[in-house]
Parts: C-alpha cells; structure tokens; sequence
C-alpha cells in the first residue's frame, strides 16, 4: 500500500498557484482538486460510476453524520467506507468539528470534548479528539481530520480560546492515531485575525503533519477577508504539503484561491445548488426555475459535453425542475459536477502551462457572480443534512 | 418512416401466450413487453441512457400530465416528445381518462367530453375524445389512446353507460386522427362483466384498430376476475393485434397475463415500489426499510447483474434510503426495473423455446406475493403525481 505523499510539480510564476500530485493507498490525486461532497457517503443524486466518469478524484464524507447514522462499527464490519460506498478511490473524512458547531444550541465544548445532540434522533452524544479519531479509523479514508473548534471570524477573544483547544485538540489526535495508511491533517484556525492565523499555522507545522487544512473561511467574512487570511498562510505553510481550504468552491473562488496557494477544496455548492434548479455556466449561474428557460430549446451550455447538455434542452431541464422530477436533480447536479471538475483540470493544465493568470483573467472577465440574486449564502455551503433551512426547501424540491 | 405492424411469432401450445414483435416509426418492440412509466415525461430518478442500458423498448407517458404541464403545444415546438425527453425508442402516451376518473370530485362528464380540475393548479379544463387525439399528434407518440371512461368494475349500470360511452369516444377519436405514423389503439372496457367486455371488443374489433387496450382491470377486483376477463377477451380480441393490459405489471402478474395472451404491459409498480425502499427478488418483494438488513453485506440479490446489485450491499442500500438520499431511490429503481425488464425477456425467450409454462411454475413456486405486507394496493399503482397518498409518502421519502 502506497504511502500518503505530496509531489509539487510546478509554481506559477506570476502568483502562489501550485500544480502537485497527492499519492494515497487509494490512487493518486492530481491538485488543484475539487472533491465532491458525499456527506452520508453518498454525492447526493450520483453514483460512482457517476463519480468516475466525470473524472473525481477525492470525495469528502463526514464522520459526524456517519457516526450517527449508520454508525462506524457498521461501516468498519462491512470493509470499510471505500468498500461501503463502492468508492475505491480516495476518501477524505471531515472530523465533524464544523457541523458540530454550527448545532448552536445544541452543544456544550469543554476542553476534553464537546457534548451534542443528534440531528437525526435528538440523542446526546461527546465526541473527543481521541473519539474522532477512533470513528474515523473505523471508516477508513485515505485523509482525516482532527477534531476543532470552528469560531465566528469576527470574534477576537473566542477565537484565541477556540483556537488553543483546537491546538492541544490537535496533538491529541496525533497522539492516538495508529493506522499508518491515513493522513491526518492540520486544520489551522484564528478567523480572520493574522497574529492568530500566523501562530496557528506555525503551531501546526511544528506537528510534521503531512497536509494542512484552513478552516474557519467562508463562514461569513469577505471574500477580501479570506483572500488575506490565505495570503499570510502561504507564507506559513510548507511548501511541500497539500493545503486544503474547507467548504470553499463556487467557480470564482476556486480562481482566486488557487491564486493563493491552495492545493484542494470542498464544496456543497455545485451539488446543493443544482438541486435548487441552479446551474453553472462560464456567464455565471442560471436558475433555470426562471420562466425565461421555459421553450429554450438549447442546452444548459453550448460546448459542454456533459450527458445533461449533450442531450436535453434547458425547457426539458426546467420541465423536470418544476415537476419535481428527481431525473431534474440528477441532471442538474452531474452538468454542475462537470462544470467545477472540468473547470479545475482546465486550472490544473493552465498552472503547468504557465498560462494561470491569463486563464483567470479571461474565465472571471465573463462570469457573472449569482446572475439572478438567487445564490445560496457562504454559511449555508458547509454542510448538507444539518440545516433546518434545507431540509424544508429539499422537501419543497423533492414534493 | 416505417408503419406500424404486429408481427406474431409463436403462440404457446398449452396456455394462450404469445410472442412477437410490434414494429413502430421509433424501432421494434419484442412481445411480450413492459413499458416502464415516464408519467411526466421522465422515468422517475432515471435517464434515458439507464432506460437504453436496462434494454427498455417502450416508456409509456401521460397525456393528462404532459397536457398540464408543461404544455402539448410547447413539447410540439420543441420538436416532440421522443426529442423533448431524450429517448429515440417508442413511446406510448395513455389518453389520461385514467387519470380524470380517478380525480373522484374533480370531474363532470357529458357526452361531449369530460370537464375537470387541474391536480397543478386547480384550473378548469374540458377534454373531448377530439382534444386527446390533437394533444396526442402533438406529443407525436408511437402508440396513443382514445379518451375513455374507466367505471368501477362491480357497477354493471355505471358500466352499461360508460362502454357506451368509451364506444362513441372510440369512433370520434378514430375520426379526427389524421398523422399516419401513429397508432390509435382501442380500450376495451365493462367492468368484470363478461356481456359487457365480449360487446366491446366485438365493437372494436369492427372498427380494425392496429392494438387493443384492456382498461378497468387492476382498479379494485380481484385476480381471479382479472384473469377471468383477460380468458373471455383472448376468445374475443383479433389474434393478429397487440393486447395491451393498462397498469398491470408485479412479476406475478406478468406471468399469469402473459398465459392468458397479454402481449404489452406497463406499471408503475417496480418504480414507486423502489421509492418506497421495495425491492424485487426471485423470492418476493424485500423491504429494505427492514431493521433486518442494517448489516446485511449480500447485494439485493446474489445473481443480479443489475448496476446496485454489482456494486452495494443491501446495508449500504438501507442507509442511503433512511438517510433520504436521492442515491438510493435511483438504485432501488434501477434494480427494480431490470429485474421486470429481464424477467420479461425470459418471458419471452421461454415462449420462444416452448417452456414457458414450466417457466411460470418455477418463477411462481419461489416467488411469495408482498413479503412483508407492504405491498402497495393495486389501485394506487395507475398513476403517480395523481395520487395525494402518494405525495405525503413521497415528501417523507425525499426528505
């Protein structure tokens, strides 16, 4: 079994964009990458025949939701994750950090844990960075995170506070992990404060770990506030390890941020988007709910080769939307997947070429952000069961 | 363009089954066949490229629902429904009588047509048998239906009055219709009354359609009365046509029809069934809601070469469908539907090779009619967005 590993392959001269490969016991990961986000070890709509075809390379699950629900001993006695979702190639765990603390008044952190209750059940559960690591040695992915504490990014004092525990949090982790063909990153924190930041990152990397993760970004802060945060870490941060900016990826932001170093993303956006009827074009989103599409005989984009637009119109697309009709939200979803994953090889190829800046230049001189104001909020993006907002517009989707 | 023809092949020496080929302007239809339903011009959760791939030969969608939404005219413009929805294959369109009799307080018929509520929106609207037929040249189907009157099958004077009824409709329908490459079928109807069901297909036959429609079975009678109907008709109906039984289609069924000279059926069973967590096996529906399957690592069924089947565990597919994820309803879909589709082509084979009785006793020694008392009555199987029951299941479904 291959070792995890991180091969930086090219530079761009002209800004912090890095092209590199990450080798996991499940394949190789070619960065800058874009994973899909199978929070309850599926992408939502997709299979991974699905997965494969449109060339994903990394797929995000969730122990907080696995755990709960069909819990890990389960997944564990059936193979293991890879084997459960019929994924074979790499995984990462997210802790469950984040959707924990976006339970606001569902949680009670102390610094040996923090005690929650189920989304699903209303049970009572405590998870320790010790547990976390446990759960996610049971499920099996090629990359897992440590537990953290995820603060608002405005606020200095519990910032430094959270930040001190999701430091000793963090070699806790390190400190039970036992399986050697896992990689356990970093997540460095401190809002948009860069004393704290700073500090965070050299922390972290004193820890020898072997990829960093930079959470804490797109949870209600600028985009100018996010770009600088990511400006300070590239200084901080090793050179020769992945660096993973969490639940960040609308097209735009996957420009900017590969811009500034970053190696992998996530993002619910492509996915929960296309299942409000959105979808992504190189103009911008479209919402296709919109009576404008409704005899539009074209396809979602002209040159896309993805199987929604090699086949059916965007009135037949809408047709499905309005109906409720779940073949609309396969659709939709496999054109968006499409559009991100393809848009990041383009990146990827862009970086080795040396033609970055100019491909940036020319992608966001005509992309229009959130075309028709029916974008989805940064801090709705993280985390797909665990949003009361959702689950009653899903429904309204699904009626 | 090629016309429409039945092309009988071979009759079964010991029972009255049948296998041949119907040939369409949209390609051949090897008999017997079973359409899966596409009410709104999709197969629930599936593509068209999964419908190639399950070797479907017939998708049957709905004129009531196309007529609402999105628009007859609007599909027309597009360049019809084979291009709207993506399949190149034949398509039937039922009339949409079912689904207006089944709007209970909704309707009001006269001799000139039936007026009644939009389940959408509520608006007014008033079909006559000439309006089917111009919505349906509008759809440009293969295969389309008179505007019927389907009455509840133990009403011998609501019967009476409604074959009456259905007759006249009948001839008004094959008056107006004008496009050639379409095949108007009639319906025959008369509740489980054997005066009643000889008179219409005597009264059909006179009229020389390419295929007869059996309606008003599956609506609340028994087995035995729908088996009874389908022996009076078999003596009755032209050997040379099609016979075409509306919304019958559990693997039982299909057997004990088939034997009785059933060439086409379509159904919404294995769809909505596996939105329910209902799978098929050669040993009877399994719900996969059952606590019983939580840690069950064998595939729905062990020979299936079905895509879920090669790929997920029971467990896995248990929790996709407690977790509400769309993932698992086309998966139970898929396996639902070839399982029909390749039962069906075994069907068929076996007439072929003249075993086709022994077939039928060994499917049917195996095969436990609803397993766990789930089944989904038979009434509720007609039709799928007509259906307020349905709704609320499927809301908790997807949500």
């Amino acid at each position: 079994m291959t070792a995890f590993s991180f091969e930086l392959i090219k530079e761009d001269a002209q800004c912090a964009a890095r092209a590199g490969i990450i080798h996991t016991p499940h394949g190789d990961i070619p960065t800058p990458v874009f994973a899909p986000v199978g929070t309850q070890a599926a992408v939502k709509t997709m299979t991974p025949r699905d997965l494969r075809a449109l060339g994903a390379t990394l797929i995000l699950s969730n122990t907080y939701h696995l755990y709960l629900r069909p819990g890990a001993e389960l997944i564990a006695q059936l193979g293991g994750l890879h084997r459960f979702m019929g994924w074979e190639g790499p995984i990462l765990t997210d802790s469950g950090g984040y959707q924990i603390f976006s339970l606001q008044t569902l949680r009670r952190v102390r610094d040996d844990g923090v005690t929650f209750r189920s989304h699903v059940d209303g049970s009572t559960h405590f998870f320790t960075p010790e547990k976390v690591i446990t759960i996610q040695e049971q499920l099996g992915a090629d990359i897992i995170m440590p537990l953290d504490e995820c603060a608002t990014p405005h606020d200095y004092t519990y910032n430094v506070q959270a930040l001190a525990r999701t430091h000793r949090w963090a070699e806790r982790c390190l400190a039970v992990k036992r399986r050697t063909d896992q990689a356990l990153y970093g997540i460095v924190q401190g809002g948009i404060f860069q004393d704290l930041r700073v500090q965070s990152a050299q922390f972290l990397r004193a820890l020898d770990l072997p990829g960093y993760a930079i959470g804490g970004l797109s949870v209600g802060e600028t985009k100018a506030e996010m770009h600088q945060v990511l400006e300070w870490l590239h200084l901080e941060l090793p050179r020769d390890r992945p660096r993973y900016l969490m639940g960040v990826g609308s097209p735009d932001d996957l420009f900017e941020c590969v811009a500034r170093g970053v190696d992998q993303f996530d993002c619910v956006l492509p996915t929960r988007m296309a299942r409000n009827g959105a979808v992504l074009t190189h103009c911008g989103r479209l919402n296709l709910r919109n009576a404008r599409y409704a005899a539009d005989p074209n396809p979602i984009e002209e040159d896309c080769t993805c199987y929604a637009c090699q086949t059916f119109s965007r009135a037949y697309l809408r047709h499905l939307i309005m109906a409720d009709e779940i073949t609309g939200l396969y659709l939709t979803t496999l054109h968006n997947l499409h559009f991100v994953l393809n848009l990041m090889r383009r990146i990827r190829q862009s970086i080795l070429e040396g033609t970055f800046m100019e491909f940036k230049r020319e992608f966001l001189s005509h992309y229009r952000i959130a075309e028709d104001g029916q974008g989805i909020a940064s801090e709705e993006l993280k985390d797909e069961a665990n949003d009361s907002r959702y689950e009653s517009r899903k429904a309204t989707i699904c009626r």
